[in-house]
C-alpha cells in the first residue's frame, strides 16, 4: 500500500504547489493555468481512485455487518472493522475516543393496519416507527384517524383530536430542484408532529415518509418531544399507504387505524468516534478533517447514509498515500458516532479536541449521499471560495462545475463554532432520498464509480488544503 | 391536456423573448439577466415536468411491448403504440415514413463453455452473438481459444491464429472520465475483429463485453464483416467470463471454447420512423428537430438506448403543449428507426424531407441515456453556442452546468450535412455503460426525475431556438 519510495521526484510537491498557490493568488481571473505537475498529481488521484474502486470494496464489508444503529452492536463492531482497515492501510495514531450515546431499538414488531372503513376491508399500512419514540400501549391501540396538511391545520382543529391519530400527509414538493430544500420543507412534521399534537391530546401519529417516490417503503428518522410534554407513538408510513389512507378519509369520515409499536428507549452505552491519519510534515498540529457518520438508521444498512462517506473518508487518506503524496499539514479521517441521534459524537470531538492545542483549519464532511459529486461548497469565507474556485483547471477534469459558499454537517457543526472552515464535497442529490432512513439504503443503491469520484474531488481539496492551509 | 385557454397570458410570449434576446445579443457578457416572465415560463415548464414525470410514464408502456430491434414485431408494435401516444397528446400531423430495413435475428440458443482445461472443469461463459454475426455450424463448433488485446497483436499472431477462436480482450480504461470515450477507444474489437480475424483464417471471435463494470451479462452491438471477405461468427462475453477465460489461459496454452450461435440474417422488411409535431405559428416550414430512436437491442428492453431519448422527445412537445406555449417555428419529434443496425432510418428522413423545402434549423438527438442531464452540446457555431451560453441564468436552476460545441447523434448526422445545426442535452454518462446493448437496460434502470430532468431541458431548448431561431 505504501508507495513512497515509487514515487521519489514527490518530495517537490510543496514547491510546486507554492508555484501553483502563486497563479491564483496574483489574480489572474480564469485564464490562469494550474502548474502541470501539480495537475498530473491530482491526476493520478484520479486515475487510482478510477481503477480501483476501492471506497466500495470497503463500503461492501462495512454494509455486510448489517444496520448500525447507535449503540447497537453492529454500530461497535463496525468500529473494530474500520479500526482495523485504517491499521491495515498504514494509518498513523488510529485511535477510539469515548462517546456516550443514548440507545433505542425498534422491538420486534411494528404493525399498522386499516381496521374500520365501509370502503376498504381490513388493510394493512406500510409502517415503521419514528426514531425515538415510545411504543404503543401492549398488544397495540385502535384509533380513529385524522388527516392534517400542516401545523396550522393541526392548531385549528386543536382538542377535536383529542384520543386520536394524527396523520401528517404533507409531501415533499417535487418541483423544487434541490432535494435537501423539499426535504427540509417537509421534515418538521416528522420532528415536531408527535410533540405538537401531543400537546392536544393525541393519541399517536402516522407521519408521511419523507421521499419522491411512490412506493411502500417507510422512511424512519428522528423525532423530537418536549422535554416536559406528553410522550405519544409515532410511526412513519409509506407514500403509497399516505395515499391510501388520505383517499379513503376522503370518502368516509371515521376510519380507524390500529397501531403496534414495540420500540424502546434503553440506558446509554458508551460507544466511540474512531480517528486515523497521515501526519503532516511540516505543520503537524495544524488539521484538515474529513469526516462522516459510522452509525446508521436500521432499516437498510446504511450504505448512502452514511457508510459512504466513511469509507470516503477513508479512501482519501488512501489514495493520497498510494499516489505517494506526503501532506504539509495532517489529514485526518473521522467516522463520528451518533449523528441520526442527536449528535452527540460531533459535539464530544469538538470538545476533547479544542483541548489539546490542535488547529482545524478545514473540516469536509460526506454525509449527503454517495453520488455523482458535482460541486464544492467551499465555507463560508468568500476569499477562501474564490480562491478554490479558481482552479478550475483541477475541478472541471474531476467533473466539478461549481465552488460555492457553503458545506458542512451534523457532525462538524460544532468545529465551525471554533473557527474551523466547514466544507463539503457536493453530490448530486436527485436520487438521495429514494433510499435515505430506508430499507432501501443498502449497498446495490450505490455504483462504485459514483461513490469513488466523491472519494477522489475529496481527497484532491484535502490535499490542497493541507498544502496551503487557508 | 390542452391547456392554453388557462394562460392567455402567455400569447405575449414573443416579446418577452425578444428583449430576453436583445439582452444577449448586446453582448453584457455573464452578468445579464434573463427576462423574468421568460424565465418563469421556464420554470413552469420543470414544474410540470418535475410534478407528473410523465416522460416515465410512457417509458413504462413503451418498455412493456419488450425488446424493439429494428424489424421485429416488438419494432413495430412500438411504432403502433407511440402515434396513439403523439395522437392522444393532441400533437399535429402524426404520421409514418416507410424504411426499409434489415432484419436479423439472434435465434433460440447461444451458449459458450470452456470444455478442455485442466485447471477447470467445464464451466458456461455468459456470452450473446454480436448484432449480425453469421450462425456457428448446426450443433456448435469446438476450437482453442488465443486472446489478443489488441490488433496488433493480432496482425503479429497473422496465421497462426487458423482455426482458433480470438479473444479479443481489452478492458474499457476506467481511468478515463468521460465513459463515452473510454468506449470509443475499445469498441473497434466489437466492431471490426471479426472481419479482422477472419483475414487470417480464424475460426470465430469472442469479444470482452463494453463496461466498466465486472459481472455475468454480456453486451451484444453492431459488427462489421468487410463486404467481400469471409463471415464468422462473433460473440460478446461476460467481462467476468473474459477475467476467466484470461487467467486461465495465462496457465495453460491449450484451452477450447465450445461455441453455438443460431442467429441468422432474414430478408429485409419495411419498417417506420415516426414523426409528430406542434405547428410553428409564424414560421411552420422552419423545424426544431427533438428526436430519439425507437429500435433497441434485444437483450434488454431498450430503456435507456434509447427508449429515454424518444420518451423524452414526446415529452418535449408534451410540456410545451402543456405550458400553453405556442412556438414561432415548428417543434418537430421525430422517432428513427435502425439506429442501431446501420443508421438506415436517419438517411431515409433527411432524404424525405430534404425534397420538401421544409428548412431544419436545428436537430436535438437524445440517445445517451435516460441520466442526469448536466450540460448543453450546442452545435459546432461558434456564435449560437455562445448565445446560448449566455443564457446561464435559464440553465443554472436546471441544473445545466455548461454548454459547449458538440452533440449530434447517428440518426440526425445527415440532417447535418443538410446544414442544420446539430445538438445534445448531454446527461451524465457514468452509469450508461452499466446497462448499455445488455440485459440490464430496462425500465428499472432509469430514473424517473432524472428522466424527466432530461425533457425539461430538451424542451426549454427547443423552445428558446422555436422562438429565436439560430
Amino acid at each position: 500500500m505504501m508507495s513512497k519510495q515509487r514515487y521519489p521526484a514527490f518530495i517537490k510537491w510543496p514547491s510546486a504547489v507554492v508555484i501553483l498557490l502563486m497563479i491564483v493568488t496574483a489574480g489572474a481571473g480564469s485564464e490562469q493555468t494550474v502548474d502541470r505537475p501539480f495537475l498530473r498529481e491530482m491526476e493520478r488521484i484520479r486515475s487510482i481512485g478510477l481503477s480501483e474502486e476501492y471506497a466500495f470494496d470497503i463500503l461492501k464489508r462495512l454494509t455486510a455487518l448489517g444496520p448500525r444503529l447507535t449503540a447497537s452492536p453492529q454500530a461497535a463492531a463496525a468500529v473494530d472493522l474500520m479500526a482495523r482497515e485504517m491499521e491495515d492501510l498504514g494509518f498513523e495514531n488510529v485511535r477510539l475516543e469515548p462517546v456516550t450515546v443514548g440507545r433505542w431499538v425498534r422491538g420486534d414488531r411494528e404493525e399498522a393496519r386499516i381496521v374500520h372503513s365501509s370502503q376498504i376491508g381490513m388493510q394493512s399500512l406500510a409502517v415503521c416507527a419514528l426514531g425515538g419514540s415510545v411504543p404503543t400501549p401492549p398488544g397495540g391501540m385502535t384509533a380513529p384517524v385524522v388527516e392534517v396538511r400542516s401545523f396550522d391545520e393541526l392548531h385549528d382543529m386543536g382538542n377535536r383530536i383529542r384520543g386520536k391519530i394524527v396523520f401528517f400527509n404533507r409531501p415533499m414538493d417535487r418541483t423544487i430542484m434541490e432535494s435537501f430544500s423539499a426535504y427540509g420543507a417537509a421534515a418538521e412534521h416528522r420532528v415536531r408532529g408527535a410533540a405538537e399534537a401531543a400537546r392536544y391530546g393525541a393519541a399517536a401519529v402516522l407521519v408521511r415518509s419523507l421521499t419522491f417516490r411512490l412506493n411502500d417503503h417507510p422512511h424512519t428518522g428522528l423525532l423530537r418531544y418536549d422535554e416536559d410534554g406528553p410522550r405519544i407513538p409515532a410511526a412513519a408510513v409509506s407514500t403509497l399507504g399516505a395515499e391510501m389512507l388520505s383517499a379513503l378519509l376522503k370518502k368516509e369520515a371515521d376510519v380507524r387505524v390500529f397501531l403496534e409499536l414495540t420500540c424502546e428507549t434503553l440506558s446509554p452505552v458508551v460507544s466511540h468516534n474512531l480517528i486515523g491519519e497521515i501526519r503532516g510534515s511540516e505543520f503537524p498540529e495544524e488539521i484538515i478533517l474529513v469526516g462522516g457518520h459510522l452509525d446508521s438508521w436500521d432499516l437498510g444498512t446504511g450504505a448512502h447514509d452514511d457508510g459512504a462517506g466513511c469509507v470516503q473518508s477513508i479512501e482519501v487518506l488512501r489514495l493520497i498515500k498510494k499516489a505517494g503524496l506526503v501532506p504539509r499539514r495532517t489529514i485526518r479521517a473521522v467516522l463520528f458516532m451518533d449523528e441520526e441521534f442527536g449528535g452527540t459524537g460531533g459535539r464530544a470531538y469538538a470538545a476533547a479536541h479544542g483541548r489539546k492545542g490542535e488547529r482545524h483549519l478545514a473540516a469536509m464532511e460526506s454525509d449527503r449521499g454517495g453520488f455523482l459529486p458535482i460541486g464544492i461548497g467551499a465555507g463560508a469565507d468568500p476569499n477562501l471560495v474564490e480562491k478554490l474556485r479558481k482552479l478550475d483547471h483541477l475541478w472541471s477534469p474531476l467533473g466539478i462545475h461549481w465552488v460555492r459558499t457553503g458545506g458542512g454537517g451534523v457532525d462538524i457543526a460544532p468545529l465551525g463554532e471554533q473557527g474551523t472552515h466547514l466544507m463539503s464535497v457536493m453530490p448530486d442529490a436527485h436520487r438521495y432520498f429514494d433510499v435515505h432512513h430506508s430499507a432501501l439504503d443498502v449497498l446495490d443503491a450505490v455504483h462504485p464509480r459514483e461513490l469513488e469520484l466523491g472519494a477522489v474531488v475529496m481527497a484532491v481539496l484535502a490535499f490542497i488544503l493541507a498544502q496551503e492551509g487557508v
